[in-house]
């Protein structure tokens, strides 16, 4: 190919669609699309959700929470087809004006809460049930740290990495350098930090932890990107070993299964209404 | 220019630098370079950091904070040259093994606690001393669900349409469409709530206003990236009414002089030590 270097407009304008898979959901405005009500069941809590790596830190979540006998943290998981652009709907906008999910809506509560952000939501369930979260000012704010780390990193992962790597419609070389260049700083970064303590906030297991492993955990066990060899994850030891190690916790096992619509069909859920839906 | 599409290698190495403005302080591996201790001054607060829209964050809540009467909230600003690699010192990694300002120590407890992520500090200091995060349930969770907003949102304009339309060594058209796209629908939500309410989490001024201001308050006021032309920013107008009215307040004209390096001489407090540093 042969062409003249690109120079922005003045001003931009919504004419070149970015591209790749997903284009169809990216847009450069906001607010609903169509008018839609979102489903209710029976239990104190609704989630709308899919079984991405955002997702799944608030199913985890919520399976930890019920397998430490917190009753009140039962939940209706409904599924968000984003692909289909259910989360464009007046109802989910409502609950979530950023169209994103995961989404909770909290109805033990008059009114009923909306909370939106996985960082959020795992911060409003801890805090809820007096869980996850250590007490102590050092070890809170510690969890905090890192949960408000996981926040402002993995976009670099998944918009960024994860985009130009394997998604985007042409390899370009510099974002796929740039970007991964700052992912591998990050799992150096938990490296580090996993070979001092157990959990990245200590010697226990926190919601920092569940944000965490979402992401980076996956991602070093191959389950996200298929990009372990480019990245070479196995040289990150510390990650490997305390990302196996939470794998195996019977919540995380639940948790990954809910809202799930693709890879093994045996462990796809695609929505959860009671326990018996994942026994 | 005519030349192969780009390949990926099956694995990865640091043999093509990403290149740009900032790439002399890229680099895919975490910890201190060099062994250096930082500077502790008088305060109870010890912050270290650079006048980046995360780190005015910090000295606008701070500033707010005296403001309001909170002389506990005294503090020392320490400058981090980032183009210098200050960040990178033993003393900085012990306080944030990230690498990124803000950084803050708070000497007050025994033994200090370190806070990083502007999220975290915002968070910290808002429950440390009981101000600009409401108390009840309602107010308190809309308030962490634009804080964490900010935090999954900025790195799409920082990282991604900042470094791409501003900083990049060529102007590439793909990431630069889906980095403006993004942004331009974050201006987009943020305009729609602002049009439901004063600020983000309802009637008063919080922890998720000052979040959201750094980054895109300064956005449409043009005083990041030169970029409000390309945006179309005056199309904001519950965004630029906002911003205007909080750029207004005297904490937040303060604050955002401290460790500033560049611009206007006359506005420039490399350091901060006393509140007369800023009179």
């Amino acid at each position: 190919m042969s062409k003249a270097p690109y120079v922005p407009p003045k001003v931009w304008k919504n004419d070149a669609p970015s591209g790749g898979q997903f284009a169809s959901i990216n847009r450069p405005t906001a607010g609903p699309t169509h008018e839609k009500n979102l489903p209710v069941g029976k239990h104190p809590l609704q989630l709308y959700s899919l079984a991405t790596p955002n997702g799944v830190k608030v199913t985890i979540m919520l399976e930890e929470l019920l397998a430490l006998g917190h009753s009140g943290a039962e939940y209706d998981a409904w599924l968000i087809r984003i692909n289909e652009g259910d989360q464009f709907s007046s109802g989910f906008v409502g609950i979530n004006p950023n169209s994103k999910i995961p989404a909770l809506l909290d109805r033990s509560v008059e009114p009923p809460i909306r909370v939106f952000e996985s960082g959020s939501i795992l911060l409003y369930l801890a805090e809820k049930f007096g869980a996850l979260l250590p007490r102590d000012l050092p070890g809170r704010t510690e969890t905090m740290n890192w949960l408000f780390w996981q926040m402002g990193a993995a976009p670099y992962l998944g918009g960024g990495f994860g985009h130009f790597y394997a998604y985007a419609p042409e390899k370009l070389e510099y974002p796929i350098n740039r970007f991964t260049m700052e992912t591998k700083r990050q799992l150096d970064v938990l490296d580090r930090r996993l070979g001092e303590s157990a959990y990245l906030a200590g010697d226990s297991y926190t919601i920092a932890d569940i944000a965490v492993w979402s992401w980076y955990g996956q991602l070093v066990r191959n389950t996200v990107y298929s990009a372990a060899e480019f990245l070479s994850a196995q040289e990150y030891t510390h990650v490997q070993r305390w990302a196996e190690n939470i794998a195996q916790r019977p919540a995380v096992v639940r948790g990954m299964r809910v809202n799930r619509t693709w890879g093994d069909e045996e462990s796809q859920v695609a929505e959860r209404h009671q326990a018996a839906d994942l026994d």
